[in-house]
Parts: C-alpha cells; structure tokens; sequence
C-alpha cells in the first residue's frame, strides 16, 4: 500500500544489495520511490534484474517491480532524492568515496550499519560526513528491531530514525513511514548508533550461551548485563541512557539474541560448539558484524576508561582462542556477597 | 555444593509448593538448609515426602533430600529462620494469616509472588506485613529472570532481592546465594514488586502476538513498549526508573517473553487461537498471574493516571471481548507521522 502518494516517481538509491538494503528498497517500492539497488558485482545486478529475487541475501522473497539493481554509481545517484547506505561498516568508507562523485547535493543522506569503522573507531555517521562532505548533522541513522526477512514479508516493525537536524530524520520518517513498517524520530544519534552497533556483540555472547546449553536464564541475564555495558559505553560518548530503553536498545538487543535469524546469534553459537572463528565465517558466507565490532568496542572500551566484561570476553574467545565455556562461566561471575546489581 | 556450611541445620519455611516455591526451597536445601514446604494439601505433601517428586509442579525434578514437605503451618514454621512466601497473589493474604500464628519474631520474611492483591491493589509486601504484622521495611522481595525449570536444575540463574532494609536483603542474599543461584540486592521494592507483577501481563500480550504470527520485530516492538509502560507505572508509584532496566525488569521480561516455559506467554498464545478464556485458564491447570494482574494494573493505571496501552488492550481482550488480532494491531498502532520516540 502506498502512503506517501507524492513520492511517486521520486527517485531512490540504496547501496548496497545486502539483505538489509534490499529489505529498505522495498519499503520505499512500496512507497512509491523508484528504487535503485546499487551493488559492485554486475552480475548480482543482473541476476537480480532477471530473476527478480535476491538470491544471495533474502532468498525466497521476490521484489516489488519498481526496484531496479544496478552496478553503475551514475545510474543509481544521478536524480536521487535520497541515498541510503546499507554497507558493512568495513565498506562504508569506499562506497561513500565513489558516491560522493554522483550523490546529488540536495539528497538526504541516511545510513542502516551497525558497527564502527575498524581502525579510526569513527561512528558511520562520521564516515558519511567526511567522505560525502557534509555536516555530521545531517546524516541520518536508522536502527530499531527488524529482521530484513519480515521487513520484506510486511509483517509490522517499528523502527527509529536519528539525526542531530531533526528536520532530516523527519525527512527519512516521511519516505520510509507505511502502515507496515513504523517510523520514529529520535534525537540522539550518538545512542542510537552506539547501541545498534554494539548489540551485535551481545548476540554473539548470547549464541554463545545458547550454544553450550546455559538456558533461558544465563541468557536473560547476559542480555541485562549487555543492556548496562551497551548504556555505560554510550553514556561515555555523549549520549542519552534512555535511548537503550528504547528500540535500538533494548528492542534490537531482543529481537537479535532471540531469534534464529540472527546472524550473530548463529555465529557465537558455531563457536560454542568449539567452531574455529574463520570456519565460522566461511560457512555464514555473509559480514558477521559483531566479530569486527568486538575488536572496535574492545579497544573504545579502553580509551573510554568503560568497563564492558561481555565485550572483554567475547573479544578474548574470537581472538585470543580462550574456551567459550570459560568465557561464560566468567561473565555469569564468580561468587560474590554483598553486590548491589549496578545499573547503567 | 554447599556454599554457605553456616546455615546447615538451620531451618528455613517454604509456603506453597508450586513450580516456583519448590524451585527456590530447592536451593534453600543445596545451601544446608533444612526446608519445610507447606502446602494446603496433605495429600500434595504426602506424595512429596514419597515419591520425591513435586509432580504436579514441577514433573520430572527429584527434590533434595533436606526438602520436607508437610500441610502443618505449625510444623513448617517452628523455629524457622527464613519464612518464604510464593503463594499465588490471591492466596497470599489468607496464607500470611495462617502462618503469623506460628512464624517465629526474629524470622527474616522473604516473598518471591508476582502480581497485586486483586481488591485493594496493594503490593504483595504491604499484604505480608499488615498480616504479619511486622515493618513493611523489613520484608524482602526476590524476584528476576528466572524459570523455575532451571532453577531446580542448576542451571545459572541471577536474581534480586530488594528491602528496604538492606540488612534483610543482605540476609537473603546470604541464604540463598550459591554458584548457580547469584543473588544481588537492590534498594528499590517499589520498582522490583512492580515489574515482576505487570511483566506477566506483557508476556501475556507477546504470547498473543506470537500466537497470531506477527513475527519477532513486532514483539520486540511490544516488549520495548511494555518496559516503557511497566516503568511509567513504577514511577508513577515511586520507583526507580533504573530498576527497570536491570534484572527484575528488562531480565524478567525477556525471559518470561520469548521463553516457552512461561504461563502467560503459553496463554496468549492460546488466547490468540479463538480460545476463551476460561477454557484457557482450565488447560493451564496453575495460576496465570498475567490474567489477574492485568485486572489490577488496569486499575492502577486510572488510580495513578498513567497511560498503560498495552495493559488496556488486554483487559478488553481479557475481559470484554475484544478480537485478539485488533488488539494487537491497535497496539501496533495508527499511522502517525513525525511521532518522537517516548521512552519512560
């Protein structure tokens, strides 16, 4: 159904063609935006074109007609409204750098990664901004609980959108906004990408637990720790604790660690069943945001001066070869009296 | 393992022998004590003592030796050091009042009961003291992300007990903490009796939407609603916001929400399938805490004027009527543009 009946024949890019990416071109096709889905692989573009599916990323689920895969910049850029980065957060920085060519100069800008740039620690929105040359303050960052493979399917989500202009992300709440697929505002860009990015941590902690059979309760209780370490993190950068009560908080930190079609759930569970990290993610065939962003979260932990246990162990477990079931062990906490549960 | 050897031939009263009750004097055992379970039927107690086994509860759990059980309140309490009470809600006022008969002055009083008194919507410690006639202070509330199930299977589980007193909190923690069992305290008992007893309800509502096929990002969209709502309630009351992101809140949710094991989870989702609702409460066979709560907090929320949606569209659904799906598709809400996220 299409809600926004004056962006017919308004022009979109999303890049790129993850599963992710071709969930959100979906949402504006159904919104009336002509979408262009832009991947490097010119052949997934055709493939895509033909078939009408996105057989890598979201099999089984065909596209809506007014999405178009192309492997040209030019062609997904040129007289575009609005641009949507859907990178893995290790690509960002390159795709920004060849759409910058093409982008035009009124579109709005929004992103959907969750992660950190590897080596700088840069937020996504920072990356945009330095690489698009435009103000930080205009970019806008989308996060919330939504499993691309229902997002795409119209089952009801409910998301957020960020930006430090509050006029941008109603801009983005207005395109993507239909009855399916809810929209928000929220004003705190730092909480909503800090918490997008580091939940994928937690996921991988909880398929970790999962993995060795701890059960429902050690689960609830990493997600509760995960929430406060997530929070103190954030807390530190600038941005507001009750953005993690929120939906890309605790509603993503939920619906990751619950559910099967996480691939950050699936990944720590291969590795508690004793999984070398590169088998694991041989066999996922798709970006494990959560491994890089273990390394990024380790090392602003330290620079923060923010204690983050999940993240310390997680980080020991993928790369330093500790035993999964230590790991858990550990952050299930040795016996203690006395502790008052600490918060935030 | 026995982690505390102070408290062996010590004795500590369980009144009643649900899942829960069973569950918690399990522990009071793997710590030395020796345990009496009271329940109102001698039969019940009779087949305990034989078989071992709390069938009715808790089929398939051997009980620890050290566990008693017996229908004499006199039996139960005498020289008690510890008197736990997981009597249903509506059974907590008339089990209180039985037991101030024998209940020894200096026994530290712990609950571990989630919901409202059903009449006069007073929170299960202000029912123990008046009928115990002892401070409200001084009684302890346990509660936190915590299925009975893996309790009695040592399965790691982390909880909080709360007073006022933090003498008797601390006592609490003593008695009950272990290497599976990790007990921490928290000052608030407002904010911990509020969301054990209004999570019940948001399960009940997650089971319904699960129950209607609605996928895992709307129910994660409900779940971040329900804490919000939980919270709003709590303040409101004089809680501390922060509770509600800790164990007692966003722990127990999680858990009671995506867990098969739950109650109220179980009957939402028979709920969603046309099934009235006292022929769910007769299938369940045990108390559906959810069901009575969402009475009593419908209440509250007029009582303290605070918005409780969810709450509200399961006492229509609950109580006059309403087609479970509208329920649900009302909760995920109208088309609003430019809706800020509010959270707390």
């Amino acid at each position: 159904m299409t809600l926004n009946p004056s962006s017919e024949g308004r022009k979109a890019a999303v890049l790129v063609a993850g599963s992710w990416g071709t969930a959100l071109a979906s949402v504006l096709a159904a919104n009336g935006y002509s979408v262009y889905l832009w991947t490097r692989s010119a052949e997934q573009a055709s493939e895509i074109n033909t078939t009408r599916f996105n057989g890598k990323y979201l099999p089984g689920c065909e596209l809506p007609p007014l999405i178009t895969a192309t492997s040209s910049m030019e062609e997904a850029l040129t007289g575009a409204e609005l641009a949507l980065f859907v990178a893995p957060s290790s690509a960002m920085r390159q795709v920004a750098k060849q759409a910058a060519e093409w982008l035009p100069a009124h579109a709005l800008v929004v992103h959907a990664t969750k992660g950190f740039e590897e080596q700088s620690l840069k937020r996504m929105s920072a990356v945009l901004a330095e690489e698009l040359n435009r103000p930080q303050a205009s970019i806008v960052v989308l996060s919330g609980p939504s499993h691309a493979e229902e997002v795409i399917r119209k089952q009801p989500t409910t998301i957020v959108v960020a930006a430090e202009q509050l006029e941008e992300a109603e801009k983005a709440q207005d395109a993507l906004m239909n009855s399916d697929f809810r929209v928000y505002t929220n004003p705190d860009v730092i909480g909503v990408e800090v918490a997008g990015a580091i939940k994928n941590i937690i996921a991988l902690g909880a398929g970790l637990s999962d993995g060795l059979k701890f059960g429902d309760n050690a689960k609830a209780a990493l997600l509760t720790r995960g929430l406060a370490e997530i929070g103190r993190l954030g807390a530190a950068m600038g941005a507001n604790l009750l953005t993690f009560a929120g939906l890309a908080g605790v509603g993503d930190l939920v619906v990751t660690c619950t559910s099967t079609h996480s691939r950050n759930w699936r990944a720590g569970s291969m590795l508690a069943d004793g999984t070398p990290l590169p088998v694991v993610l041989e066999k996922m065939g798709m970006v494990v945001e959560g491994v890089r962003t273990t390394k990024a979260a380790y090392e602003m932990a330290q620079r923060f001066g923010v204690e983050m246990p999940i993240t310390h162990q997680l980080y020991e477990v993928l790369f330093q070869g500790k035993e999964p079931k230590a790991a858990v062990e550990q952050l299930m906490g040795r016996l203690k009296t006395h502790e008052i549960e600490s918060i935030g």
